[in-house]
């Protein structure tokens, strides 16, 4: 009865997961102001509960009773994870979990004060205490010999090693530079302008999100600061933003939340941990796939604009191919979450070559403002002019978010990936894009990617959906063929 | 350190609750149709950690070392309810737990079909089912010689007994059948018709309950199919519903629906038990006060009626003397919902008599629509012609709750003693309600009932509030006096 029981555990553990996202999405998209306070003491209590029961004695004991070699390749992945649940619910001890919440909302308070007043030196005391706990935490779930940076970015790329990262992402960093300097000498396309009302984005945003495949008897949508996706199975709902001066925002937003609620619809269980998602990077993968594979290829332009025509009574753009070129306008910015395609991994490889060396601790936190400016003039050859526009950008490390980052490169990596092997076996796609019918995308994404769930890890799901290693060499052929044709490079 | 640790709990417990109450209302308010299976999984795992933290065993310690005569009233109160809440969970096998909850939820199906069949044999199994699991749950919950359906009314209206208030509801019914009878024989005021946009429905419904005292900093406003008030504190939410025919349907649900959620909004504290609510009939008295001695008041009609002219452009009646008319019109009908001040509490007595027998015994299940339809016919002179219109209207037996009708009545009753008081206090209350500046209603309503959370039992609790001990009079001196003049008797 070992299985059983702990299938059991982890199901009950799932559905309380479950109850804690759907706190935070409410807290995010519908919450009175003044619960906020309540609400901190009731994700507190639930995040309490789930943690006894991760480290559950039981579970341990149940592990033990199973003879794994009798278990088909999905209820092994179910104990292993089961597993690494409770390693990292038993090996934190509890003071250092509770104070890592701590800092972690401190920092994140902190950070909004500093990032408003431009001032970095307001938030280096948090962002010391975020890293030092942090480094305690690495060192209490690394294994012998682990790096501990690799301890911390297992948490959201489960089985990845900085290492092997390393060379993946920096290989994409010579074609940025190139393209970047390149599209810089060309002149730039004419931008979206005009005025579009708030609901007509959102009736235009749920069009789009209907048509790619989106499940509204499974999910809904919403407004929120920054938007996100939340939960999975029947129970997946999505947010985005409206700014009346650029409707981009919001259709791109919901573009890219659909592509991961459709991986969330899509699993095969709500419960189970081999059914749950493969990695980070492989959720980014697919919200990336939707929002600039399908989203911003051509074909898509011949669909949306008639349909933001039609949408906001008239456009500024003289038809698909201006629209094409104004959603894939390259400029060079100071924000990533603003970044075209062709800077954003440029971001990402900053982001990540700094908080390996303040994790290892060869980068000093008083010194990483300067760190940021001058390597930000090396790879996007700009001054910053204030840390709100720099250092101070992003909330993830006020959060102790370290390992976080690359996720987002793998993402565009592995979308790239599946780009290739989806044209090779589907040679109209073309044709679906262009009318927005696109049901045998979502299948092949179904039958590749969301069906498998966990069982596989990132890089060996993404070579049996490929056929091919994951390299960054799609991505650059894809960006570079893109582009060039885009810019008459 | 008994004291500490014990509220400590106790108010971790509440946030679970809290949380509890929030999948409720997000299942009704905004939950996609597809998400109900996952949700009803992640509600029973939440229940059965709170079922397991009622009943933890360090809470009898934790009480067991605790000096009751060294508390001051309110942690008295709250070690009391601690109590009583590990009785609870201590007392009633986990087994009869679990089969009652199974019962609600398929007694609840069964009875929504058989009441769309209008066949009241179709729900008797099932009801037969529920009375049988209440039963015994009665005799686990009762003391010694304790009667088995207070065992069932306390749960939601501590310390009541059935032989006190037997002959507190039973002297309503002479006066109740005498002004029914005599506003029989008088010309029915005309009805408000028209077409009345749903949107303009709800603004009217924000803009009352604001005026009112409603904060909705700390609450919102949504529209389901059968209207609630959930959570406490800085997160109380309404509901409303809208029909185009009748707006007043939407009004008088939202003001009544606010005066629960004032007397949430009101708590001293959000989590703790001595901080509740008193009773079940201590808050429907809120809502009733507001519903009917406020809201169905002549003053507030010369409030509404250019308010409701203005957002619905013009109306079929002329006049706030009209409207007044129009919003007390009295019609015997069949459904208690739907029901008007004289009748109300007829339905009441009704069902308050017949779930005695049902928990005793001396009525069975197979007789229960003969004696519903002989006792209509008695109260209210009409024949019921379908079960539907009868026996199956409510949804409560389904769900197994015995005991909480008579709560109705008894918010009726204390409604009136409180507006008896407030009025002795307060000559000029005509005069802000004819502007809808309530605020020093809302005051005395905070002093008296809602900053005394559940120290006191709720007939103390009036009798404090008001200076006398709380019985049917001053509801049957309110109701003759309104219905005379209204009807000319």
């Amino acid at each position: 009865m070992s299985l059983p029981n702990l299938l059991n555990h982890l199901k009950q553990s799932a559905a309380l997961e479950q109850v804690a996202g759907l706190l935070s999405w409410d807290q995010e998209a519908v919450m009175p102001p003044r619960g906020a306070e309540q609400r901190s003491e009731q994700s507190g209590t639930l995040a309490a509960v789930i943690h006894a029961r991760n480290g559950d004695p039981r579970v341990a004991e149940w592990i033990a009773g199973i003879d794994r070699a009798n278990l088909d390749a999905f209820d092994r992945r179910n104990v292993d994870e089961a597993q690494r649940t409770y390693d990292q619910a038993t090996k934190i001890p509890s003071r250092l979990a509770e104070e890592s919440a701590k800092a972690a909302s401190e920092g994140q308070r902190t950070w909004a004060a500093a990032r408003a007043a431009k001032d970095f030196s307001q938030f280096v005391p948090a962002l010391k205490r975020n890293i030092e706990l942090k480094r305690e935490e690495a060192s209490c779930l690394a294994d012998a010999g682990q790096d501990h940076y690799d301890a911390l970015l297992d948490q959201f790329e489960p089985g990845a090693r900085a290492a092997d990262l390393l060379p993946l992402l920096e290989s994409l960093r010579p074609s940025l530079v190139a393209l970047r300097e390149k599209i810089a000498d060309k002149p730039a396309p004419l931008p979206l302008s005009g005025h579009f009302p708030a609901s007509a984005q959102m009736n235009l945003a749920k069009k789009i999100a209907t048509r790619i495949g989106y499940d509204f008897e499974a999910g809904r949508i919403d407004t929120v600061v920054h938007p996100f996706c939340s939960g999975n199975g029947g129970d997946v709902r999505i947010t985005t933003r409206t700014d009346e001066a650029d409707p981009l925002n919001c259709l791109y937003s919901t573009v890219h939340e659909v592509g991961h609620a459709l991986y969330a619809q899509g699993a095969p269980d709500p419960f189970l941990p081999a059914a749950d998602y493969c990695s980070m990077g492989v959720h980014e993968s697919q919200s990336r796939f939707w929002e600039n594979q399908v989203g911003r290829s051509r074909a898509f332009a011949d669909w949306l604009y008639p349909a933001m025509n039609e949408a906001f009574g008239g456009l500024n753009l003289d038809g698909p191919d201006d629209l094409y070129a104004a959603v894939n306008r390259v400029e060079t910015g100071f924000i990533r979450t603003e970044a075209d395609e062709v800077h954003y991994n440029l971001h990402i490889l900053l982001r990540f070559e700094l908080e390996r060396e303040l994790v290892s601790g060869t980068l000093e936190v008083d010194d990483l403002e300067e760190a940021w400016n001058t390597r930000f003039k090396r790879d996007f050859g700009l001054d910053v002019p204030d840390a709100s526009l720099g250092v101070l950008q992003d909330v993830h490390w006020s959060l102790g978010l370290f390992g976080y980052f690359p996720t987002y490169s793998l993402g565009n990596i592995y979308s790239a990936c599946l780009d290739q092997a989806m044209l090779a076996d589907m040679p109209d796609r073309e044709v679906m894009i262009r009318s927005a019918t696109t049901q045998p995308i979502l299948d092949w994404l179904r039958d590749k990617i969301h069906s498998k769930g966990r069982v596989l890890p990132a890089p060996d799901l993404i070579e049996q959906a490929t056929g091919e290693v994951p390299t960054a060499q799609p991505l650059i052929d894809y960006l570079e063929a893109k582009f060039s044709a885009l810019y008459d490079l």
